[in-house]
């Protein structure tokens, strides 16, 4: 039996479309899934452009694509929990059980996890095999777009509940597709003010939309100024950091509130510098470096705000694509000019 | 200058509508405020009923009441912060700043707390007199019959906050006004599963409307057993406590989950009974006692939550009265059959 | 190769010393030790007495004890971390991995825990057979009789550190082996004053030794008094509550402070009355209940204070006897007359 | 009555010895106090060398120096909890109790903070008049030099014991005379392994004494290679920063365990360039910028330590002069040979 598959088939950029087997060797804790919907996250991009991590990392031929949602349709010999028939979507990275660090229950920073689509076949075809570990059941009737995006809405939920920001001031710095959801989970709990920060015309209205109170454009305003009068000189209680953008980061440390928090998702290729005095130690913040999501923890936060129903989660999808039209999606992701992409198989 | 007022003048059940004047010794650190909206807490029904805690506790002639939002319309000779015209709310727990406690900066169990409207005069008049360090300015235009309820609401988000439960199961017990609330925020954060408890179905009604999935009956059920069923037997994370009923807190005992966590803020007269053994140490929970609310960081989370615009407040206010009328509200709130009561002077 | 082993024959009191194979079955993660010093937990007594619990528990014939350290000797083949000549001790919860407890990391909850000792073989004997994944290994070099308590230690260690205790009064209730070690664990991290309870003369004066500031005899002085009066009528911050009895539990509540922390581990097999409303609720105090060792956090701070070379270990073994001698052992355990009891084999 | 005091007279280095009255001006709040023994920080070295921070800050003349013990000699009119005889020592941070941090209880980031010896009169006198509230009554009976040192004492706890460190690899960062109590405390409180990193000969020998395991030092060795030796290439758990150093502290991001934590302390005038994503990112960790003392908390910490009597401070405190001599002290304390400097009035 066969099946489309989107596949990263020689070290080159694009994506090629191909017919493969389903796979049918599950191993005892295996389960064998049908995708229903997919959607592209900024790591399938680099894999699509080929960029150099990419060319240090990945190698093809692969199956790319880890965020899903699927139905169950095969099980391995010693799964227990899943049943046929469950809809499910997946933690996508796939940890040891022996480290130190999973030894202690941090298993997002395990030190020998392997990433589904990226050291393993991934979803970006119309079955995809997993391990029952890292499988979530998906108990409500909820569109499978919007159960795609779990995995990914979990980055954004871990970026904005580490620290509370329930009656807080909250920057969210750079609103691609997760610093929108970060936008939406904090209008949602009730942050007291919500400033996000963002250069794309079209994003910073889906910002607007999604619960921001205030939109800064860098390229039309000087953020840190502007932060600084909409928080009555005293700076945000909570800084957000999605867009891994050198100059965001480097300012979000001017504007920070003395005992305030920095949750940092956001990466760079850049060195970041930083009066440390000033704006760390006499200000006697407390910053942290979001990994992933905590297993299972952040999983049943990103259940539970799905499932409340309070969530836009239709506007944070802009574009839905069958999955053979896998070109056309990464072309608006690349454009910037989009919320979350999904794709149908 | 006279003010109308609701005064307990004599030591005896009821209250008693007054002409006195409107205050205007102000001392330094004093503000006085026109009073838009205030409304009935359950410490106000003991006064009325004049129980034996009000006996103990109550020193006639005093103006009743402590919830309110009003306007600024004079100010002390040393007031810093607020300005005439300003919205205002009031923290009801007048601290010492000198005890162990304030020094430590946990206002909340200051040893010589003074209570707005039981050891001083409160808010159930036209006029009322405010030390400026209670209040809050409301910011954002709302509608002040839901800015009166925010000291009550925040018992309810200190309550339901104090742990995590977005994404988690929790079960709301009492749907008193203030468990109405909790069940509402709950929703709004994303628990996973709303289980309240509650015996009057006027209540009962209202809880699946601000968001409870389900709602037992103690009267027509087993508790314990529903809570297991609708848990797949492990009982929920998060026990929210409103109810002040022996039997309802004893059972909770029973069904909250290994590693769960209990916020107690129901007040019985009853001395409770518990396994400690096997439903506190075998399974590792945690109990929280809630006082009154985290100065004044549950201040900015509940304007917080207001301002979101998430909460249905609409809902969670059931009645809406003169303040001449109230020996109506009083009635309604000890009828059982209400939300919040709300007096307009 | 036969070896000596402490076993409970039959399903009656006692314990039954004979000769068996040594275990030669090593499964694929197992590991084979040479029992170099072992010693008396509660439970073993327990088992010993044949009490209730035991008898709903314990699968005879089994190899009792839990609590040692060895040498390993074999490793099973999929081994990858212990090598030969290692010194380890074991933490006695094995876990499941699969459960919802063990999936977030929670091990010490997990749902379906085995127990070393309990469920399986044990360590009164020459030699053990131990899961890999249980091992923790002894890098200083110190007398293994010291290793051998450091489960136990664990236990203390998790009760007394779960809340800070450093500059804070701390009740130590109960001075069996363990609250002994709580009370010097207290006294190594700085406890501002140690107040511990017990009624036998031995432990009173081995708590004094180990750190104690006060000892109050509950058969001499009206408990709740007493602490009172050593705490300028505050109480204590936080309570750790080792002794398993009512009365003791019960006036624990009564000394807690406004604010304050109590830890419980003691088993008790009475229902405890309290006043939730004025001792937990208009207190605001915190109560966690103790389960076992949180894994391997707990066991990281086991060896930290043990390799410090700050605790009282020599005073906390008050007898040692050879491992044939085990009824001479259960003996000095029942009598109260002992700090921690360890054997020889 | 006059007495002697250290003074700085004129914008310019040096100290100057004068007579002045003693302060007969109390204030209903204050305290006059006979001062027993007095610390150098390094704060007064900033203001003795009249550097640029103290030329922009410093209001000659003014009495400086903040560390000290004293007897309480006479009582302002309001003055409740302090009586005359008591033995105590100060916070150093006027607090204003109006802002929003004191409003929440985080008053060591006091928007508007005095601090004793820098923008009021100090302690470097024969006695020294201070707030009542600003007081810490020493009950134990210790030598006033030791308790003179209990404010930076307050910084090194607040350092160590912000994260859990027991049984936690440490690395201190700087070894002066905080740096020096953050490796005792760290010994004390039964921290895995601690790595001290030092230059001077003196204080690595010291860092020694006082129970660091490893001391490195950076201009005979590569610090980060050797962290990542001494911790099987995993790096610290936490790290503990008082160098002020550029480097070392941009070393100490590298060789930070994942999922660590680091403590700011020191001040650097220099910018701080870090590999974000790297370094913060992907490991998961958490920074927090230490600011003074948390009111009274960490005071609470540091007499509990002080009065356990497991602290080294016969060897922390390296040199003892008179208060005449503070030339000598302050040449003491420059030339790096030294712990803590204590003058005797």
């Amino acid at each position: 039996m066969e099946m489309m598959a989107v596949i990263k088939a020689a070290r080159e950029p694009g994506a090629t479309i191909v017919k493969k087997p389903i796979p049918d060797d599950l191993g005892p804790n295996e389960v064998l899934i049908k995708v229903l919907a997919t959607s592209i996250c900024g790591t399938d991009v680099h894999i699509y452009k080929w960029d150099k991590w990419s060319q240090g990392r990945i190698k093809p031929p692969l199956t790319t694509g880890h965020e899903f949602s699927g139905e169950v349709i095969k099980l391995g010999s010693h799964v227990k929990k899943v049943n046929i028939g469950d809809i499910v979507s997946a933690e996508t990275h796939i940890v040891c059980h022996e480290c130190e660090f999973c030894r202690r229950g941090e298993y997002h920073i395990c030190k020998n996890t392997k990433i589904i689509g990226v050291d393993t076949d991934g979803c970006f075809a119309e079955y995809a095999k997993m391990p029952e570990e890292n499988l979530i059941i998906n108990h409500a009737p909820i569109d499978p777009k919007y159960l795609s995006i779990q995995e990914p809405l979990g980055n954004a939920v871990h970026t904005m509940l580490h620290f509370k920001i329930t009656g807080k001031t909250v920057a969210v710095v750079g609103c691609g597709p997760i610093g929108l959801m970060g936008v939406n989970i904090a209008k949602v709990v009730g942050a007291k003010k919500i400033i996000a920060i963002e250069v794309n015309e079209y994003r910073i209205n889906l910002a607007k939309e999604l619960g921001a109170d205030v939109v800064i454009n860098p390229l039309k305003e000087n953020v840190i100024e502007r932060v600084m009068e909409e928080t009555d000189g005293m700076g945000v209680d909570v800084v957000t950091e999605f867009s891994g953008n050198k100059q965001a980061i480097e300012d979000a440390f001017k504007y920070v509130k003395p005992g305030g928090k920095m949750s940092m998702l956001g990466i760079t290729p850049d060195m970041i510098t930083i009066d440390l005095s000033n704006d760390v130690v006499f200000k006697g913040i407390t910053i942290y470096g979001v990994v992933g999501r905590i297993l299972f923890d952040t999983w049943h936060q990103v259940t539970g705000l799905v499932e409340s129903g309070k969530l836009d989660l239709d506007k944070i999808i802009t574009h839905t694509f069958r999955l053979s039209e896998i070109d056309k999606g990464m072309e608006v992701m690349m454009s910037g000019n989009s919320g979350k992409v999904v794709l149908i198989p």
